[in-house]
């Protein structure tokens, strides 16, 4: 068999290229996988070649140390590839065809899957509902920032792209569909966006980005997005976005400044946990300032559409509540304006295959408004670092040279 | 009390602009008003001065002579224009308030308006639910190509443009909120158009073009428009559209071309009961043509949007069903696939705030995506006769001269 | 290999049970099979000892002699089983399972299917989208009236139930789970029945029956049920329905009576193109009478959800029109009150899981409701007979004793 | 003009009858009353004879002491009653009527009345969105638990029941609309009650218990109330409820015993803020329990409705956090299983209506499940002081001796 060759965690603050070993139809021990899951046939699985790969915002979490990922663990969820092996029970995907993977595993047979809820899919983590790949205490499938990966029932999870040269030519907007950008809509779908609303999404980092983008797509009349990073918010201003610097204080004088009001219609969290204050100076840690500051700042009858992630524990975080993963939120200020809220990973197949249609059709410009950028694998721990650093970049891996330069 | 001159239909194709009653607020009696409307005390009304009104297509309707409207009938439910009087039991509409008027009228006090059915209001017409103003058969509520009309229930059907200035800047896009924009944007909505979707709009006159622009603020993919008037599908492809040339048959083969299947997941029907057969010399009335295409050209799971007006008789029918209103369906094409079908008068009310922020914040030219066209009032009859024509054109009466110059 | 008997169509007025093949992981050639499902390797599939398998209304248009069906078609598209076998790809449904079947087949796997769209597969039949078992130009699936049938991507389209003794005191209500208890429900949901509604159901066969089930479990403040079977109106008085008597004229007079208005807020079409004309001696086809009638007495603002079958032909129909499905419809009645209409084959799995809830915490009674009544397979003949004579019985078969005794 | 007896809060603990003055159509100045809304005129108010008038838990807030409640401010939200007068503008509500008052004021003028959210009308309180009658800080509207109350906007506020005669048979019952029985039935819609659902609420005071009736209603298939009060407990069993006695720990154990796994599809706060531990001795308050717990108990995918009160501000809450409104809550917990959360007042003419028709219908007991139970107005503070002491009974006030003898 091939070899393969992947990005894996090696420890705090280290990603490194490593050689692995070429995908099988079966799930093998490995760094990080579940003991259930070990042995698991995967006669429903295809290989894929890689095409791109990204790094995204939740692999750092991962490689700043702050979760229990093991050494070796090979990363990526954020994947998009050519068919090269289908297992023996895959009907309908074809050796050849183009193919994005929603980063989240869903098994297409249980109730959540039923319901079109694939983010909480019941039958691909022994631990709890819902997987995704190269990702700690999520099931233990391969990541996928490599050569080749393993995606288990093709038939369910994957999109085909109808043409292969088309495909090629927008790939970089089309890898945005394995994750970021059905991640964006989701937080501005469940934020309650339609055409007219007014919109602040927190944080203008890819997902951030996507979240305006997919904003703008539904029809928002007005996008704000806030952020510390100056380079971020120029990034949003390249598409028609309004910007709040948070360097400045709370975003409620700075949208009061743009709209002639201090409040939006939907708010959108891009960020979670790992937020950090306002203000000048302000860069310790305070875990629900977004979203306290969304309570605040979204007129009352508004929703909250929140795809960054909260954590159930953290142990590196900054106070005993912190490491339990208890916020302390004004839960009040949201019920005295009747707001919902909305959580969790997004059900990516519930959006990928518009957004395809989007993007094939010349309807929105995913790449281009993240800013991806195609490196090669071996470059991966210079996009890590840079994307640590706050580069206003999207990494795209692009471990078998088959992204058509620019 | 100030005269007033208005528009009124005078007998089968024949307009003029006539002088008629400055309004009070009271409904009198007059041509085509409904005996229990009569001296109905209106202290909850506005009187505007109009500042656009725009022919529509339903007006042709009437003045075709195939409706029983009474001669020295006004004509007009397309109105936007400045408050200059309230009643006294007006509490939040001001005078100087520039502000649209949905062209349905409603009370905002039974059942249906409080469920946002304002289009089948149970209030303001004797006969039936639903009104509108200067509209046989529909309550008798005066028509508003005029200088000033009357409008009731002011707090609740008046939508305030914020700022005057920015709102006359604008005011060709903005006087499409009383009726075309928002009831295309309706069929839309009702045709089950998303982000991605394709979508095919069945004709090209100012509702379909309104379709097709609310279809692409929802996101679609690939939006296509049929009719068999050159200029009108020049005018759609003018914004994006896509189009199919009816005088050359069914549309079905056209999508094939252009979509690669010959199948849209949206189907929107922007004709009614007029409709013309396709194909080559095919000038007959057809009134299910429409309707049994978009159930052939949609796809399995779709939806078709009616707002193309049906009526319960048509004296001017090209046969005995047609006269009685009942149309020859092959309503098992749609069984099959599972199809809805949306109909009836779009409640304004629930789309056209968010429509003006949209306006406002520059996500869509209305007004140029319809070829909106300002003419005086003395000019309306030459506006129903082009518009008659098949003129790509969007006919807005200018009765006090306030529209600014281009 | 094992023998199967089976329920066949013999032709017009005639079934039998006949002695067939066992079935294999493989859809071989056979009565009504299509050419290009011949072969189909069913690896996905399950077989199953039949536990319940009723006839259906729509079996009867078959029998009739009304379609294409071939002689010696295994008839039966309502089934609920034991797993006695799974193939090879099977991975979540077990030997020994007792399940529900959704009598449409779906593949799990195509758009429609990851929308819940399971009533338009796109991959079972080579014809068109949708599929069922035992039907005419369905894809040719073998029937289940039987002692053993296959059901494919049984991992997609099994309703497990939770607990096999709590399930078999259940069992005949739990039968209705595979088509008409969420066929009606769906006819419920899609009319806008919640709680408070009011809602007129045409039809008091089983489906009816079920249809009113639902709309009472949804919440309705009142039921009404017509027909023009004396029977099967005593039969929908025996839940606490309201009836309207057909023989007597339109159903309008008789609501008037019963709801003070002759209107509802939710029409129900649990008849389809073989209705009748209301009155005394209506007994000549009329097949636009049900939907024409709905028109008249829903509300403005209300909703017809149609479960009764359309074709789009129908050689036995009454004249030219009704031969190729084309229906004379009042449109312009239902636009006047923006009206909608949904259309098509439940999509089963949307909606079982939950009514097996219901069933099983006794919180419904469907069983009782439609009058369930267990016959051995020998007497289908006897069932179907009696059926078309308007027997207000829903027969079920049991083909292998496993049905307790009441 | 006559006098009016009411009850009012007079100091913590302490509620009395007084006499007060007989309302105009204008808000007169007064203990709490919103001094921007002194001196508005109500001409589209009505006055009305009160029938029935409930004692609330959230009134209980005021008395104990908890808020800046004014001496002398007159009580209750939860009001029926007869029209007596109407205001010079009031047009559909005529004298006699008998109806049914929205706890929430609204002015069905401003945007979110025209969106159905009444909860947060923009116009009747000038502090911010939302009003209430007889509430701090609400506005200044005078509560209702009195002889005779003002009741502005009257057209669009009232509800009126169909039939005199058939209303003051189930004044109890009808009763229950004005506030909770809309509000428990919100926090099930919001929960996502459906047809089948697995249902735990938390609470069984009157909201709690009328939200287990609405789950029912809405097609629940097992409903569980916890509490640390037994005869509350007693009084969910006595309509079907499963209970779960939290003075025995947390419910999850409770709740695996019920359904065999310690999850609910839906989850209900019908606590707020004012929650305590669980657990024996556990009568210290935790506002941030019944949250928490929630959302440990319900399945991935689920909902929370939150109908319990959650403030800004609670000088008496148990330490600084909550004394400033903040919860510790564990987001991770529901970010991992993708929960959303509706908080917020119920807008209570969104179903007033709906249940009104299935009280009228027969669908429903409300009285009897929430033990609903007339007393005199003089007993007021009987009333109140019961019902602190958890006395599983809903007072109902009786101010002219309407309610006929059970």
């Amino acid at each position: 068999m091939a070899t393969n060759h992947a990005v894996a965690y090696k420890g705090p603050g280290q990603v490194e290229v490593i050689e692995t070993e070429y995908p099988t139809f079966e799930l093998k021990d490995g760094p990080g996988v579940n003991p259930a899951n070990v042995g698991r046939k995967v006669n429903h699985g295809a290989i894929l070649r890689t095409v791109a790969t990204n790094i995204c915002g939740s692999d750092q979490h991962m490689v700043r140390g702050r979760t229990t990922a093991p050494s070796d663990l090979v990363l990526g969820h954020e994947i998009t590839g050519e068919v090269v092996e289908v297992g023996p029970d895959v009907e309908f995907i074809k050796v050849g065809d183009l193919v994005s993977v929603p980063f989240n595993i869903a098994c297409g047979r249980c109730r959540n899957c039923k319901e079109r809820k694939t983010g909480i899919c019941l039958n691909v983590n022994p631990d709890r509902p819902g997987s995704a790949y190269g990702y700690v205490d999520m099931g233990g499938w391969v990541g996928g920032q490599a050569e080749y990966v393993l995606v288990p029932y093709a038939d369910w999870n994957l999109l085909k792209f109808p043409d292969r040269d088309q495909a090629l030519e927008k790939i970089l907007d089309l890898a945005m569909l394995s994750d970021i950008f059905p991640t964006g809509f989701h937080g501005a779908v469940t934020a309650g966006v339609e055409v007219g609303s007014t919109v602040y999404v927190a944080g203008a980092g890819p997902v951030g980005l996507a979240a305006a983008t997919g904003a703008l797509l539904l029809g928002a009349s007005v996008v704000i997005v806030g952020d510390m990073n100056a380079d971020r918010l120029a990034q949003a201003r390249t598409f028609g976005c309004e910007t709040v610097d948070l360097t400045k204080g709370d975003p409620a004088d700075q949208i009061d400044q743009i709209l002639g009001e201090p409040l939006v219609d939907c708010g959108i969290d891009a960020v979670g946990f790992e937020a950090k204050g306002h203000g000048a100076g302000s860069d310790h840690e305070a875990p629900a300032t977004v979203l306290n500051s969304l309570m605040d700042i979204t007129a009352a009858g508004g929703a909250l559409g929140i795809p960054g992630l909260y954590v159930t524990g953290d142990p590196g975080g900054i106070d005993e509540a912190a490491q339990k993963g208890a916020l302390s939120l004004s839960l009040g200020t949201g019920w005295a304006k009747s707001l919902s809220f909305t959580t969790g990973q997004c059900p990516v197949m519930k959006y990928n295959r518009q957004l395809m249609m989007a993007i094939l059709h010349d309807r929105t410009s995913i790449a281009k408004n993240v800013n991806a950028k195609a490196i090669g694998l071996e470059d991966a721990p210079r996009g890590y670092a840079e994307f640590d650093q706050g580069a206003a970049t999207k990494y795209v891996l692009n471990p078998n040279g088959l992204i058509p330069a620019a």
